[in-house]
């Protein structure tokens, strides 16, 4: 059938299984083709076609809720709700997004990005269901890696206690982001390779009759004995416990299966965790055949090879330049931890972790825990580096704050994806760490101009000891400088001079550098000198160099990737405020208060005016009104 | 004894049993006495006399590592580690800290606060302590309430994968702060109430070789049976499928078994749960007896008859206000739901529980599931009311951001306990909100003058329907205001003049509202006239007053009782910038980067200069610099 036709799933209905299995095969090449071309979560969606169809078939949607945990798994369900036209602008500026989207479709009723939020959301779905007396089925679907989640480990507590009807759709790939980590995945490892519940119900019966009865405690606890047995043959014991009704396991990929105990958790009262196997990647052989999650999400690919398509001579990925020093630093110095929640792949830290295996941990979607095991390795004198995205790190607020800030602990941590981050779009910018971050007392923040000067920093990380020290960092690649062979350590708090000038500064890091330079080059051949400083450490700020210049009273521009309020700019008219420089001209650009989408980051950054050309107007203002040199 | 002779625990190895319990007797007097004096976590430390007597009777703390988990159970820790003699200064400015704190002992290897940290913690301990190939054992002792959090969860899940030697005792006194929720409280109630696994070995091999063969599926599973007939005996299957050896239940208040279990715990490989069950509040029959968490933590109280020392004819509690004002609209409008993370005591929502059964939920501690709770509700059109203190909305920091603000959802959070709170300390100052809420898009943000402003602001939040709306309250009591009958709506974004005056203008909101009065008053005596503006939205700020003060250019002193670094003040900084107003002279005043110990908040408020005379010297230099009229 003509994918492009699909205007919403009721079509699905009259289909048989064969004629199922057609769309599913029809659903794969379009989906392998198309993110060939734009890339995306290419492994998560081709495992996930038939679940969608099967979910669409025995559902009503929208009036069934039907939540996508984490939501890059949400292509199929976007095709099957009418948007398979759009697939050219995937994760493209204005483009579809990556992720459900409310305002895209009336089908996508929870939008996601960050993991393990559906079963919380779908609780309270529940209740305002049930208040409401409306009769509606409320489907999360939640894959294995999400469930170690905190939060969803909360929600399951929540809703076995509650036993609200809701069915818990469990999306078991065996593999989250990397492969699985946690006891939970042994759990969920037991139950694959057990029997099913359904099928030994007979025997169960049997074997019911010949257990002979046993006199003294155990015969008192008839209750636990029928408990035990079911634990026998029932593989979801753990949920079971939980309060939930347990299916499965099912084959994610057999249509017969998915109804049959579709329609079964359907007739269920209270919750039911129906458990899916799938495979990743499945019918694309690249995909499926990933061993490390790198088709967990890719950029384009030569469809027919599976050869994923790489810049040329690319400098190195900023993820690899910092885990890599930390582990040249790690041969060392063997006080050196490396932690990530679930992202060994995107942080480059499977090269640190063959090297140094016992002193590599990969705790899981789990960034609480994450951030307090540092804290835990730091109290014993351990130096530990905590690899976590800006976004992610943002799960992590209290722990940084109530454990590693507060005891003042020596916990390195690396934030990367900081700044825009571009596809994966407005759950995932990097944007809020600045401001999150600068309240919390004790921490250094600091933001490399380079990767030579990333180098320096990731040292000067590791060697400072006076508390907690983070380094952000962007996504992609370094500039592709000259790398200093021995490493050096940054004064704690000093900026640098870029550029000389005497007429206006602006005060800028990281990524945001280069446009500053642009921007000082234009002026200057206006005749106006910028002076243009790499003001590398966020919190503290040079104070020194700071003084000096609002001394001269020299009109300051802020440039930053990051949200303006409470951000760098803010830090520095703090600063003009609590020194009493009440005259100094102090104009800040950098991301305003709203959430920005998916994109290339230029088109954003053009669309936010977080431009040369901004930067630019503002100086030529500024100092036509101090200098009055302009025009 | 002479408790405040006690230097270290050492004294306790040659100990017996009948010693021992003469000594729970005497710091059990100790701590009922004591504590009628000052107030504290009375119940959660009666409950753990002899658990911690006989921790550190079988440990040698400080080489082994007591991590208190939540931490206000460490009372009987601090007396065991030579700290009786400071109880009389328990909670008070420069006094002993009601939680664990390294400053003050070795013996305090993990501060907390917060709960359900000390099981990531330990397994940073853990893993520093095998790679320094050292030997201590780590016993991280945690709460039923506190296992419920999802970073709690998060450490199991790894614990038991990683199978690190550790020995977690599980407390469990059936409530937490409130009587516990969710589907684990119900497991540890069925493991309560079963027999023990060692009790019952001699009858497991007896069934053992009665269960006759079965064919087909069963017999191929023979590892399956053998984890079936465990569970059967073992009541701690939920801990062992995660990885954990399970020992219990154990009465918490019998030396012999408690020794023996621990005894047995040490020998053990890999991590140990041992479950002990304990009583809130044992020996002190009011505290005993009590069945919804009054005794939980108290001020001080008659030690005889247990009359909690009230102060008379006190204006209403700011929690009881709020939520008898949404008590009073849930009459009327049926969209309002309310949820708290295991606060309905301290959030005065038992009367709301009541009137409306299911429209409640408390969900435990687990305050990133009742913040995505409450944006699930919001999305099928219900109101729903977080209640959640200042201090652990910190732990919901994403789940604000990313599920309830990015998709701009209807939901009111009450901010509870908003400022510095006194007694609790550094781990539960509501001072950061402001901060971290600020660089929210979408949110309102407001805080009240006095009980009457804040009812009509509860009513606003209620009919807001535009997006997210928090409202900061403080803890304690209101002013003693008339209340009007009616709710009125206040508008958004919208300040209000309280006292006139053209010479300068303070810009303050709730709690430092009398401040700014008084030192107004002040300045009138010195000629100068202050304005005082009650800036009761923090976001959106009242841009058309502030504009017309800016125009004006009289001077601005803010003040605020929360972080200043990307508070209220660097808002109004920010909105100068914004707008081009580079002539104003505006000074902050608020708390400094540093974290702020317990104490009562008028000292806590002197140590940082956030004071009326304060006010007064800065509103008299910035008159002074623009109006040239003091002096």
């Amino acid at each position: 059938m003509d994918l492009l036709s699909i205007k919403d799933p009721s079509f699905l209905k009259k289909m048989t299984n064969a004629q199922l299995e057609a769309l599913s095969e029809e659903i794969r090449t379009f989906l392998i083709e198309q993110l060939s071309k734009t890339g995306g979560h290419i492994g998560p969606n081709l495992g996930v076609v038939e679940l969608t169809i099967a979910l669409h078939k025995e559902f009503n949607s929208p009036k069934d809720k039907l939540l996508w945990d984490v939501g890059h798994q949400s292509y199929v369900h976007k095709i099957l709700t009418g948007r398979a036209c759009q697939f050219d602008t995937l994760r493209q500026y204005k483009g579809l997004c990556g992720f459900p989207k409310m305002i895209e479709s009336k089908h996508d009723v929870w939008e996601t990005g960050h993991s393990s939020t559906s079963l919380s959301a779908a609780m309270g779905m529940a209740i305002a269901r049930d208040l409401k007396k409306e009769k509606s089925y409320i489907v999360p679907i939640i894959g294995d890696g999400a469930l170690t989640g905190g939060m969803a480990l909360e929600a399951l507590n929540h809703i076995g206690h509650e036993k609200k009807d809701m069915i818990v759709v469990l999306n078991d790939n065996e593999m989250s982001i990397a492969p699985n980590v946690g006891a939970l995945h042994s759990i969920l490892g037991r139950m694959r390779t057990a029997g099913k519940y359904n099928y030994v119900k007979d025997e169960l019966e049997v074997l019911l009759k010949k257990i002979p009865a046993v006199g003294g405690k155990l015969a008192q606890t008839a209750e636990r004995v029928k408990d035990s047995l079911k634990y026998l043959v029932v593989s979801g014991m753990f949920f079971e416990e939980l309060g939930f009704t347990y299916l499965g396991p099912v084959d994610g990929h057999n249509f017969e299966e998915l109804s049959e105990n579709l329609k079964y958790a359907k007739k269920t009262k209270g919750p039911v965790l129906l458990h899916v196997i799938t495979k990743k990647g499945k019918g694309y052989d690249p995909a499926e055949t990933d061993a490390v999650g790198t088709w967990h999400g890719t950029g384009p690919y030569k469809m027919e090879t599976g050869d994923i398509i790489k810049e040329l001579n690319a400098p190195p990925a900023w993820s690899a330049l910092v885990s890599e020093t930390v582990r040249r630093l790690a041969r060392e110095d063997d006080r050196i931890v490396a932690i990530t929640p679930a992202m060994p792949v995107g942080s480059k830290l499977l090269g640190f972790a063959s090297e140094f295996p016992d002193r590599m941990f990969d705790v899981g979607i789990a960034e609480q825990h994450a951030t307090t095991v540092a804290a835990g390795l730091a109290t014993q004198g351990m130096k530990p580096f905590l690899a976590i995205y800006s976004t992610f790190l943002q799960r992590a607020y209290d722990q940084m704050l109530h454990d590693i800030c507060r005891q003042n602990l020596n916990v390195f941590v690396g934030i990367d994806r900081a700044g825009l981050v571009g596809a994966d779009g407005e759950t995932h910018q990097g944007v809020f760490d600045i401001s999150f971050l600068r309240s919390m007392p004790n921490l250094v923040l600091m933001m490399p101009k380079d990767e030579n000067e990333g180098q320096h920093m990731v040292n000067t990380a590791i060697q400072y000891d006076d508390g907690p020290i983070a380094m952000r960092f962007p996504r992609g690649n370094g500039l592709g400088v000259k790398m200093d062979d021995e490493l050096k350590t940054i004064p704690i708090g000093t900026w640098e001079v870029i550029r000389e000038g005497n007429d206006a500064v602006i005060l800028t890091f990281g990524t945001t550098i280069p446009m500053a330079l642009e921007a000082a080059e234009a002026m200057a051949e206006k005749g106006i000198q910028v002076r243009v400083v790499n003001a590398r450490f966020i919190k503290p700020l040079d104070e020194v160099m700071l003084s000096e210049i609002m001394s001269a009273n020299l009109p300051i521009l802020t440039i930053e990737e990051a949200v303006l309020q409470g951000g760098f700019g803010s830090a520095v008219l703090e600063f003009a405020e609590e020194q009493g420089y009440t005259q100094t001209y102090i104009k800040r650009m950098g991301i305003p208060d709203e959430f920005i989408e998916h994109g290339s980051v230029s088109k954003l950054l053009a669309d936010i005016h977080l431009t040369t050309e901004a930067a630019i107007e503002n100086l030529t203002k500024m100092t036509y009104k101090v200098t009055k040199k302009a025009y």
